[in-house]
């Protein structure tokens, strides 16, 4: 659904609106790891490679969730910790984060050449298991 | 070509390579202005309606530079000015340009109803018409 912001944006470009909500390196950088390697606990992102520090960590979190990009929710495990999910907005970045690291891959040495080959070789397909892994993970098949 | 970055990256994800180059807001809305826009000056980015301060603009153009997404060349009617021009690398940038839009109004109330309509309709065309536009910027044809 569309939504007006709850801070006026700068213009109404389409661009800008993304750009406020994701203009940053750290936001991008959890949505990807909420994505692609399935985390949903603040220790988990802690522990990501580029070492996030707490504070940005929080305040981002807070502000993908103020966003509607991600929603948080007590741990099915332990209901005294809290878990965060990316909503339906917050699955249709993949194919933003899927062209971010196809233009990465053809312009910089990186890492993860397997999911590189991947996206070259068929990027409809990959988002389309990112978006079934998520969709499953909402609605978990219930235990016999 | 593949290049190695001049400061060490946190990681190798190649997502991380894109938003250590591209995650801020400010990056984006330069790249929108010379690929949708056509801007080529200083003068014309500071135009732009998110109102960029001066010298976040010249830190942003300079950013750019350094990671080889832009170029800048003494502008062909006035050498004393500069102008500034996207590279291979930096138009290579449009589909990632192109999946914000699309999903800022898939999820925002937004401006730029028409360039929303044309992705819509045919993604690939409108990223070859910038595409085309650009190489003819590039090699203009000659004045007979």
């Amino acid at each position: 659904m569309a939504k007006k912001p709850l801070i006026p944006r700068r213009s109404p470009c389409p661009l800008n609106a993304s750009v406020e909500m994701l203009g940053d390196r750290w936001s991008l950088l959890i949505l990807r790891d909420m994505m692609v390697w399935g985390f949903q606990t603040f220790k988990e992102f802690l522990g990501s490679h580029e070492r996030i520090a707490t504070n940005i960590l929080a305040d981002r979190l807070r502000r993908l969730e103020k966003s509607g990009i991600i929603a948080s929710k007590p741990d099915p495990s332990d209901g005294r910790k809290q878990i965060y999910v990316l909503t339906a907005k917050g699955i249709d970045l993949a194919p933003v984060l899927a062209e971010m690291v196809l233009w990465a891959a053809r312009h910089e040495k990186t890492g993860n050449q397997q999911l590189i080959r991947s996206l070259k070789g068929n990027k409809e397909q990959v988002i389309a298991h990112i978006r079934k892994t998520w969709a499953e993970q909402q609605n978990p098949p219930r235990k016999p």
